[in-house]
């Protein structure tokens, strides 16, 4: 029997940052055919916010780490007004979007990152997808959007990758959708030349990849979202690109990945 | 044939503001046996975080008016910290909670109230709940939450009345469900004397309360509450009750509305 198609689009935090461009990105997102959903990121408006409400960013060793004002401003923030502001642009596009975050019907279950060298705090890595949640929401026509925010067992909200929140979604769903994944950031795809936004790369496959990473050509942003990718085709997601947010336009480049 | 039973729960602001009721009443909610519901106000929370963002309450003739940074605010505290902090809880009580807003699924859309002497923002009048869509959540054995956001059909969020939402929500079901509706607040019921938190009615019938109105023992805040409830009575929902954080332990006091 054939797989229903199933499109995951990850958004980045500039992308949000850009009314004009989320908008655009938004009708484009909004006029995909058959089934999707939608992970974003949240960019600047957690710090912006911390800030304002007098809690300071806590670094160690140039990482941040998710203390509990952080945290609470982190789910205000993502959880909250980006992610409600996103799903009724989507609604008056006529796109049936709910908003959702890793708490809401167990969607995505995480565990506390274990305290090695550095205790990033209430940071999650997500253990399970609940993919007959999201199947059934998907069935009734429904486009879940989630914040990059997972939560315990126990019911802890835990900070979490969007790019690893937009891969596990995509390994999870794959077993019953023929899934396509789409990594959207402020770069046209992975660049051959960082310093030449047109350069990029029409293909990498993992003997690319290999190449790439031989030549410290891939910077450290760009390295977990590849391994994810990687892993993500190993699971059975049928495509993946990254690259703007026209990436859903006919004919515009990105970078695809492939085995 | 026999409509399955569905309990609805409106808790408002000062009971979420003191974290020892709220886990108390949300053990309480937990073990409510069948279908139920819970739509959350938010307190003060919004006041206190838009006063540290430098955004000032804008009133009229004493009634506060919703901004743009209002909404802003009232998205991030009421739809994202609170409403996810909640679901969080219920889902580590055994709960299968998800946290929406109006937007989310188009359950409550709203128009936005019409500018007569004041021009109150960004604040909803029900026009429709979507009991399909609630009612598919319920049969799947979730526990919606809502904060009390609504939203136009073309997708402006706006800030609601939570005893309104919690009153359309339950006259929307009570086709399907057999609805009982319970209004937990920070008094022990509707109390005759003001003065003596005791002195709590166990019920009110229109009669009685053409009798209270008339000697002026309804307080502006319970008026509407009291209007929402009889409104909803003749929708055909079964039973309505207003108490405090305790309303759902057996045997406590509280104040039952009777046609």
């Amino acid at each position: 029997m054939k797989k229903p198609n199933l499109t995951i689009v990850k958004i980045g935090g500039k992308l949000i940052e850009n009314e004009e461009r989320l908008t655009s990105f938004l009708r484009d997102f909004a006029a995909v055919e058959g089934l999707k959903i939608l992970i974003h990121g949240g960019g600047n408006m957690a710090t912006e916010v911390a800030a304002k409400l007098g809690f300071p960013t806590q670094m160690i060793d140039g990482r941040r780490v998710t203390d509990a004002n952080s945290l609470k401003v982190i789910v205000m923030t993502y959880g909250g007004f980006i992610n409600k502001s996103i799903v009724a642009k989507l609604q008056a596009l006529g796109s049936n979007a709910i908003g959702l975050c890793g708490a809401d019907g167990r969607s995505i279950i995480s565990k506390k990152r274990p305290v090695k060298e550095i205790d990033f705090g209430f940071v999650g890595d997500i253990e399970e997808v609940n993919s007959t949640f999201i199947g059934s929401l998907l069935e009734q026509g429904i486009v879940p959007v989630f914040s990059a925010i997972s939560a315990t067992r126990e019911g802890q909200l835990l900070n979490t990758n969007g790019d690893s929140v937009a891969a596990e979604v995509a390994k999870a769903m794959c077993n019953t959708y023929a899934t396509e994944l789409y990594y959207c950031f402020e770069k046209k795809g992975v660049l051959a030349n960082l310093q030449d936004e047109e350069s990029v790369l029409p293909e990498i496959d993992p003997e690319k990849y290999r190449q790439l990473l031989a030549n410290g050509l891939i910077n450290d942003g760009m390295l977990p979202k590849l391994q994810n990718c990687f892993e993500a085709l190993d699971h059975g997601v049928n495509k993946i690109c990254l690259g703007d947010a026209n990436i859903l336009k006919t004919g515009n480049p990105c970078t695809k990945i492939v085995k």
